[in-house]
Formats: structure tokens, C-alpha cells, sequence
């Protein structure tokens, strides 16, 4: 079974607007075994509303409309649904009583517009909204010989989210055959995706019950993983069955294997280790600290470091001798090698990181003459060996910052495992 | 001319993903005076993109397709917009050249499958992609007696934002009628968004020919003014009429009348008082650092700084008095005060700003004992006068450090006003 969601508004056409609705409704539907197969937004426009429910409902099995059922001109979703599905609309007279006396209790003037409430698709059961005026409602029908569900949802999602969770999940658990849902989700770190997916492409491809995504950006793959069987052990059991084969197939190049950060599993592995890390960095000037800090209980592990954005700076604060940066240059194997082993005995931590290059746009930024931007390099110093990277990276300021710390924590992963 | 944008991908449809570059396309499309009909997700499925594509080219003069680009065989916009058209894919010769002269300076070996990425829509012009391999392409044509425009642009929001903006908006300027459009950005920080409104929504509601959006966001607001005439001067003329009766109503609340971020308005107030700046941070784990030198030429203003991550790196790096912080502990008004004096004087900066808290989400992280998550102290220190902030920021570990970053740079840009 496949769904469409269409989210009703104009608003949610404008740049400042997303539909979030819909990640809601994705994630209970996929716990059904529903996938969602599109979803859309479309105006508060009779026409193209019309059209887009009829287009819904002859490409997928579960249409999910949320919002447009207030009481405004505007809101078209309970006539739409109708000329698109060619049924009727009543008014219910107990809706009708139930809004009267509503509107009674909030000692509020009940405008004639809101009778438009009350209306209801002909053969659809009502959904009682206990949050706001517009009732939800579902419709089990036939299409064209088909079997269709069409639900209409309130916008608000403090509506929409009690009456898709209470009243829609449980009747359409009751109409699918039992499924059960695996996932599981691979990263890796700086390798381009056209190799990883030359790799790996022979192997998903032959598991062809498996739903297999690759996600490139932020210096890192992801393969994603989702199969859908009649148990979750048997789900389960596939799924695990490709990742095995996969995690043989790329070996250390995977640094998670149910989706956790790269910062996350360093922090893990030096929690494991009972190890703590300083870093001194120049050109990405505090990033890779921040990217580690944002882990939570850092703490643990990160002893601190320094921004070191000068050349004063990486002698007062990183022990970085002035004769060493003097005969070099700041952008240099020695003063990179210079930052981890003075950061390091600073803080007194057992792993000290340094980083030093050029992150432009203009090589007069922190740049040594000659020394051209995206050149940067990174070493890693654990008191008995300190290793050197250079790097030379394409791209703007922030991906050439990004990418250097993505290089740095990858390091670090691999020197620990 | 009415436009949709579909957005290609299946980790788009999952719960934990949303598309984000239709926002910006939007806003281009809707500086040009085309508005959005639809939007629309659809997985990496030959036939529901096809069709999709069939679709969009019925119902609306412009379709925008973000995504399905890359080189493996999960991308299918090229092929699906050949079909959904009748119109041919051939290899373009030039774009080989490129890509294997992409590869070689990489020195990365190119698998087959890269050679896809070289396929052109007959007819169609290709768009130069100077931050990525997929090229995008534009294709002006007809459909059923009816002019349709194409436009094909690779998912990455670092690739897909300088092609829409330099290689399709000006072309589809020049397809459309002549007019003009003046643009204002005001950006305030660390006020509420109903607040801002209140005062300035009676301003800005007397222009009915300018379109103001309202957005709230990352501990600010942004509030941009657009206004199309026929003349440049005249849509000038009047954004800066408004912007002016706004300026006198939000006085200093105003950082920024260009739309300049925070942090590059501080650097040039600093810049332009031949100022330097440090900073010692501890919750905020070098995110404040990051901000700052995210921004080029960061190095003539800013020394860099101490990340103290611990109660002995406070010591260490920043020369806090270990005494103090056992008297006071390490999240405490005097410790604040102690960071920035410690790392104004060990740079030998002009301003030292100090910062201490607890990010959480767990009081164990850094905290003391009976200090609640969201406690921060932020200090200024620039040799004559310190001055210090208690915080008390809601929300998540990623908000309370945001937030926190957010008011050193407002107690920096203010003080030095």
C-alpha cells in the first residue's frame, strides 16, 4: 500500500512556510508499513485542488489531506474531495448541534459560515475533534475498481496530531494486512558517492525487498536501508543481512552503522577508552570544538582547546615555539604538528588535535604567501607518535572549515579503533 | 505564469527529512513576480517522476526539478524529464571533457556511472555547476501549443542556490515583462516576534504596495520588505521610505538595515575602532568562535580564544583562579567575570568576552550542583569596565547554546555603539 499527503494552503506556498504536518503523518504511516509514495502542497484554489485530489486517488492507495476544512470561503478541501471522488456533501445535523453548542459554551456568536463544518462527504465516517470546531473524516470507497482511503485532517497540528494518532492509525491497521517495518542506516566520511555507490550498488541491488536511499552532503554518505515484511524479525533479519554485507564490503570506511554522528561515535570510543581530547584550532576557528560540544555529556571526553587565529596566539596559547612559525609559515607541516603536541601537554589531555591551513576566500586572510587557499593541515598527537595530514580542499569558506574537521575526527577514529 | 517546484528524492519522503531549497527557489521565483501553484516530493521512482513531470507541464508554465542528478542509477530526473517530454537524452561531448578533467585534478579515478551526469535534454541549455559534478539544464519549450520552461537543478542547497541564482533567474527576467524590484532587510536580535509586529505592523501595513514578510528565527528577526515598479528608482524610493519609519520605531533594536548577519556587523564595528577581540568559552563550546570566524577577514579583529571545557582548562587557558571557581563554582557570575578579564589579558586583545552555563540536557554536563539547565553568564571586558549578563534561555542543549552566542554578540555590538 502506498500514500500521497497533500497539505492544503496557500501560505505553505510562500517562502517563509514548510508543511510539517506531513513528517508527522510520514512517520506513523511507515510504522503501519505505508509508504509514502509523493506529497504535495497545493493553494487554496478550487480548481488545482480538485484536480490534485483526483490525481491522489488514482496513484496511490491512502490519500491524507490536512488542512482546509475551516469555516472561510478558503477552505475548499470537503468540496474538492467531493467533485474529485464525484459524491456528495450533506450536512449533519448532529454536527450541527454539537457546533451550536460549542460556540454557546465559549459564549461566542456562531457566524453562518460555520455551517460549512458540517458538511460531510457522502459514505465518510466523522472524525470528533476534541481540539477544535472542524471534525476530521475517512472515507473508505472504490475507485475506478479500486480500493481507496481518502482522510481529511485539520491543519492545526495540535488537531490534526490526536485525531491522526486516535481515530485514522487504528482503522487503517485494521484494513492493511499485517506488516512490520527494519531500518537501518550506514555512514561513512569523505568518500565521494559515485565510489561508494560503484561499491555497494552491486550488493543492495540484489536485495530487491529493500528499499536502499544514498544521501550525499556534509562530507559524508549515508545508505539507508527500509524493508518491509509480515514480521519484524523477518524485516529485521534482511535488513541485517545487507549490512552485513555492505559493512564487509566498505570495512573500516563505515564509522556508523544505525546512524550515529561521526562526533558521536569518536566521543563513544573515547569514553570507552577512558581518554580525553584537546584540540588548538587555526582556519576552522572553533568549529570542530563546537561540532564536539554539541554532543551531549561532552564533557567527559573534550578537556577544551584553543582558537589559535593568529600567530601570537598559537605561541601564548598552544605553546607553539615563534622560531618554528618564523621559519615556516603559520600554514605548515611542522607548526600543524607543533599545535597538537603544545595543545595537548597545555590541557593535559592524552590526544591533542592542531589545524592549521587556509580557509580563504582570500589568501590574505591568515594566508602565508604562496601557500594557496584550501591548503590545510591537521595532526593528531597521542604522546607517543603524531601523525600529519595536508589536505588540499575545494570549495568556499565553509566547506573548506567543514571538511577539515570532518578529515580531523575521522583521523581520530581511525588512530583509535 | 504560475510555477511548480518538485523536489526529487525518496529520503525526502521519510519522517526526518524535509525539503528545504523549494523555500529558496520560491523566494526568487516570487521576486520576479511568479507565484507557486504547487510543490511537490517524489521518491527516486521512474514511473511516479515521470508522471509527476507529465503533470507539472499541464498544469503550470514553469517546473522547477531540485534533486536526481547525481551519477548513480537512483537518479532519475534526466531520464524522466526526457520521457515525460518526448524528447531525447544525448551525451554531451564538452561536459566529458569537464568531468574526467573534474576527476583528474582530484585524482580520484571516475566510475562509468559518472558519465551519466553528462546526458542533456535535447534542446535544452546546460547550466554550469561550478560547486559540483551534475551540471543543471534549462530548456525553453513547448507543449501542447503552450510555452513550458524546465528547469533542472542538482539537490545540494550549495550547488542548487548560485545556479538558480545566477544562471535561471536572469534568464527567466528576461522572459518575462519588464519590471523592477527593490529589496530591504532589517534584522533584529533577540526580540519576540509578537513584540516586533505590534509596533511595526501598523507601519508597514499603510504600504500596501510593498510585500513584508516576518520571519522568526535563531534568536532574531528578520523582516523583508519587497516591492516591484516599474523603475528601479521608484521601487527604491519606496522600500526605503518604509524602512526609514521603521528604523524610527525600532531605534537600536535594528543591527543590521542590509541584511548583514550579526556577526559580520560586529566584526566591522570592531574593524572600523581598530579594535581585537577574544573569547573563553565554556558551554558554548566554541560556537561563538565558529560564528565569528565563519565570516572572512575574521583574523584582523579577532585573536581567537580558549574553549574550557573543564574547571582546570579555566585555569589553564584562561588564568581563572582556581579558588574562585571553588568558592563560586564554575557556572557563577564571578567565574564569567574572570574568563573574559583572563583571555582579553593572556591574548592581549582589547575586548574579552567570558562565557559559562549549562547547556544540558542533563545538570550533570558541566553543571553545579542545583543550578538549573539554562543558567548562563556571559561577560564583557574590554580593560576599563566589565560588564555581565545572568541568562535563564529555554529549550533544547542546540538553543541554549544559540541563544547564548546570540547575546555576547549583542552585548559586543551594543557596548561598542
Amino acid at each position: 500500500m502506498i500514500a500521497e499527503i497533500i497539505a492544503v494552503g496557500s501560505e505553505m506556498l510562500t517562502p517563509d512556510r514548510q508543511d510539517t504536518n506531513s513528517l508527522y503523518i510520514t512517520r506513523g504511516l511507515n510504522g503501519l508499513g505505508v509508504s509514502l509514495a509523493f506529497k504535495g502542497i497545493v493553494g487554496d484554489n478550487r480548481q488545482h485542488l480538485t484536480d490534485a485530489i483526483r490525481i491522489a486517488l488514482k496513484r496511490v492507495d491512502v490519500v491524507v489531506l490536512s488542512g482546509g476544512l475551516g469555516p472561510t470561503e478558503d477552505d475548499l478541501t470537503r468540496e474538492c474531495s467531493a467533485e474529485a471522488l464525484g459524491v456528495e456533501l450533506y450536512r449533519e445535523p448532529e454536527l450541527m448541534v454539537a457546533l451550536t453548542r460549542r460556540f454557546a459554551e465559549r459564549r461566542m456568536t456562531m457566524s453562518a459560515n460555520n455551517e460549512r463544518q458540517t458538511e460531510v462527504l457522502d459514505g465518510a465516517v466523522v472524525l470528533d475533534n476534541k481540539n477544535g470546531s472542524a471534525p476530521g473524516q475517512w472515507l473508505d470507497t472504490t475507485v475506478d475498481g479500486h480500493r481507496k482511503i481518502l482522510i481529511l485532517l485539520p491543519g492545526p497540528p495540535k488537531e490534526l496530531m490526536p485525531l491522526f494518532d486516535n481515530e485514522c492509525l487504528p482503522r487503517l491497521a485494521a484494513s492493511l494486512p499485517q506488516r512490520h517495518l527494519a531500518r537501518r542506516t550506514l555512514r561513512m566520511a569523505l568518500l565521494p558517492e559515485s565510489q561508494v555507490d560503484a561499491r555497494c550498488a552491486p550488493i543492495y541491488q540484489r536485495f530487491t525487498d529493500i528499499e536502499t536511499t544514498i544521501l550525499a552532503g556534509n562530507a559524508e554518505i549515508t545508505l539507508n536501508f527500509v524493508c518491509t515484511k509480515p514480521t519484524q524479525e523477518e524485516a529485521e533479519q534482511r535488513v541485517n543481512a545487507l549490512t552485513e554485507l555492505i559493512e564487509h564490503e566498505m570495512g573500516d570506511s563505515i564509522y556508523s552503522s544505525h546512524g550515529e554522528s561521526l562526533e558521536e561515535i569518536v566521543q563513544l570510543m573515547l569514553g570507552l577508552r577512558d581518554m580525553t581530547l584537546s584540540v588548538a584550532e587555526s582556519c576552522t576557528g572553533g568549529l570542530l570544538a563546537q561540532r564536539i560540544t554539541a554532543v551531549p555529556n561532552a564533557s567527559r571526553t573534550f578537556a577544551g582547546g584553543a582558537v589559535v587565529y593568529n600567530a601570537q596566539q598559537k605561541t601564548t596559547l598552544a605553546h607553539v615555539p615563534a622560531d618554528l612559525i618564523a621559519e615556516h609559515g603559520t600554514v605548515s607541516e611542522p607548526v600543524a604538528r607543533a599545535l597538537a603536541e603544545g595543545i595537548r601537554e597545555v590541557t593535559g589531555s592524552k590526544i591533542g588535535i592542531g589545524i592549521t591551513g587556509i580557509a580563504g576566500p582570500s589568501t590574505l586572510d591568515g594566508a602565508d604567501e604562496g601557500k594557496p587557499v584550501g591548503l590545510v593541515y591537521v595532526a593528531l598527537a597521542d604522546g607517543e607518535d603524531t601523525q600529519v595530514k595536508e589536505l588540499n580542499i575545494r570549495g568556499d569558506r565553509d566547506r573548506i572549515r567543514y571538511w577539515t574537521t570532518q578529515h580531523a575526527l575521522e583521523m581520530l577514529r581511525l588512530s583509535l579503533q
